[in-house]
């Protein structure tokens, strides 16, 4: 007797399906079949996915999706670095390829539908083309990023990085992962090496643009009770650490007036970091997440407090702008709180905007299918970012259940998942 | 051969010792001896001590004083909860007896002067005393209270508190110490019991007025340049927790306008916290000196936060003033920033202001050995804290370098602690 399936994804997605969306060839049951046999691969014990980058999840996944592909005409190829890219022939196959897709790898205890959502969604434009006999003027490819979320070794987009050859190999080179495993030797692992990796770097003339379809991950389009959005750029995020040095002391021995609190002077920091962003730009963030206090004795006064700033806005000069509020507002809090304010700065990627004519064209198509056009900045980072250094890029995000992500609970009503492949396969027929 | 002393506090304390302080019997060649036979006791690798309450250290300590005692002439008993009392006839025995000293145990690596500087300054009065054939009017009784720092149930003061037969002892009884042996197993481990400690409690109206001798454990003395000084009054700490809850979310993904950071809202109430105390009384602090964040992610807005607010005052309507203002504060807070703040009181000590005649006698004393009168409250508990409650109290602070305490580089100059002793003698006798 066959074990009995135990995580019913597609059954759950199809409950509340609306089918008046499955036409021109797009299918919902097929979409919500794929998510969940996507699911099944790496299945945690809490129903969320484990498929870390370079790992056998992932290569099953990879191999999974390769299978769809060919299924549906696409003449597949894996390169050097893991990446799959199935492509469509175009009319015209002079022409540079247009591209779309995102990731199958996830986070150690994460949901369905990140990244997976971005490649099934391309893929069903190339089924529901199939099937009305479309064929586009340019080349289309579909792709599968490889360890996009870096849970390996804490620093993701692989797969993005080695086909634009951004990145420094070097340093890569010099990762070992938990399990002790260098980065040479996870590649080794899933038949793939560093010469091979070095090799996916192509000719950015080859293609025309990139398009990635991802889950929010955040409220807003919840909120605005919309399906989808599009996406104004990926905000690059710049991580400033902060060391505040004050003197520890006896909370009883110590009047108000002889101290050096490290924690009253970074606290008046982080509640002036908070009103930095909105008064620079309306998509600017700023956050203090991570804050450890030293000694943290509740009768000792705070000798030592570290904080850590992530700074994002789609566009450069607001973000720097922000960046340099922050450290202006160092320079006064340690000499009004008479303390050593000391930074280093962990982190500074660069942000990219998403070009106004392509969100113009984004547009008409929400318009087309009866969707608002809502316009909403990326705070994460994605493939699309990397991708985005060097060619045009284009992202929908779809809503999110709660804006929940990397953790089992992630969810995308399959609904919001099918019209956002509408408004997919409506924009990439609106490119040619 | 016998090992060499490794140790060697005595010579240090007389190295910068200025002998004229030596007169009326008064011995600071003694005071260093002692001090140091003491400081071999239960020494640690870091030249600290460690004589932990009811522990075989703390008894060699207290027996080795009671020895001095006897050679002083006193007639010692050992009490119930193991204080040690060494009592000096009066003229008249009928009146109640005057009371001075302080403890001998210590934190696991402490320092050589909390507790034993109390101890033996009043010690050394009754050394002059014989010496100079003076009978006081009053009985008058040197004390080592046991276990005072409570470093083996993380809450001390026992001895003082059998005295007047104060605390809880159900909730002793369920006490377990780091070695798994309760109040009880530990008091036998020490010859005494449940039952004897129970049999310490004293009448008041055998006590005219305790008198404590202590290193101040602050700097504020070494500010003012001053070997000694009065204190006004023992702070009473009122510790409350505070627990934040907003909403956890992505950095990047949620706009400045839609969170609800406890991180935010915890730095604004600590930083007003702050402001609080000197808008009362100059004596009162708050100190915010643990803080906890979750999840404590760089880039996740945090979910919530728990601190701790230690308040002091040495007068209870001003200490309760800045707890009500605190907890006030905490309820506009949760309005202005939409989250949740939950506190629990954890302690709540009553304050034991020092009487103003009190104070003005021993004014008088210092003025006579020639040190300007300063007054300064003791942010830290002491056994003239518990005593306090049922007797009239005084204390004396001896100048702490650097205000270092609970800590083997505790240090205070052998000058300061023989001048305490002349002072500590000439309140003595004007008590009489």
């Amino acid at each position: 007797m066959q074990k009995e399936k135990q995580f019913l994804l597609q059954e759950k997605l199809l409950e509340d399906y609306n089918d008046t969306y499955d036409y021109e060839g797009v299918s919902g049951k097929r979409l919500a079949s794929r998510l969940d046999a996507l699911a099944q691969i790496g299945l945690t014990n809490d129903n969320g996915s484990n498929r870390p980058g370079f790992s056998k999840e992932e290569k099953a996944a990879r191999e999974l999706v390769s299978g769809w592909m060919r299924e549906a005409g696409l003449s597949v190829r894996e390169d050097g670095a893991g990446n799959i890219i199935g492509r469509l022939a175009g009319k015209n196959n002079e022409l540079p390829a247009i591209m779309s897709g995102s990731h199958v790898d996830s986070v150690p205890n994460g949901g369905h539908f990140d990244g997976t959502l971005g490649v099934l969604s391309a893929l069903e434009v190339v089924e529901a083309w199939k099937q009305s006999g479309y064929q586009p003027k340019k080349p289309f490819e579909v792709v599968v990023f490889t360890d996009e979320e870096g849970s390996r070794f804490n620093g993701g987009l692989n797969g993005s990085e080695a086909m634009i050859g951004k990145g420094d190999l070097q340093a890569k080179l010099e990762l070992i992962d938990k399990d002790g495993m260098s980065f040479a030797e996870v590649l080794q692992d899933v038949e793939l090496s560093v010469d091979s990796y070095k090799s996916a770097k192509r000719n950015p003339d080859e293609l025309d643009i990139f398009v990635e379809v991802h889950i929010e991950q955040g409220k807003r389009l919840e909120k605005e009770n919309l399906p989808c959005g599009i996406v104004t750029g990926i905000a690059g995020p710049c991580w400033l650490e902060f060391t505040i040095k004050g003197e520890a002391g006896h909370a009883g021995n110590t009047p108000m007036d002889d101290r050096q609190d490290a924690l009253v002077a970074a606290s008046e920091f982080i509640f002036e970091i908070n009103k930095l962003p909105r008064q620079i730009s309306e998509t600017a963030v700023a956050t203090v997440g991570k804050q450890l206090v030293e000694p943290n004795g509740v009768n000792v006064i705070p000798g030592q407090v570290k904080f850590y700033v992530d700074i994002r806005d789609i566009h450069r000069e607001t973000r720097d702008e922000v960046v340099n509020r922050v450290l202006a507002l160092g320079e006064r809090i340690a000499e009004e709180h008479h303390v050593e304010v000391e930074y280093a700065e962990k982190m500074r990627v660069e942000p990219v905007p998403i070009d106004e004519e392509t969100q113009h064209i984004l547009e008409q198509s929400l318009e087309e299918k009866g969707i608002k056009p809502h316009k909403l900045p990326s705070g994460a980072g994605h493939d699309a970012m990397i991708i985005g250094e060097k060619l045009p890029i284009a992202m929908l995000f779809v809503r999110s259940k709660a804006g929940i992500s990397h953790n089992p609970a992630e969810w995308s009503d399959l609904n919001d998942c099918v019209q956002v492949v509408h408004v997919l396969k409506d924009f990439l027929e609106k490119l040619q």
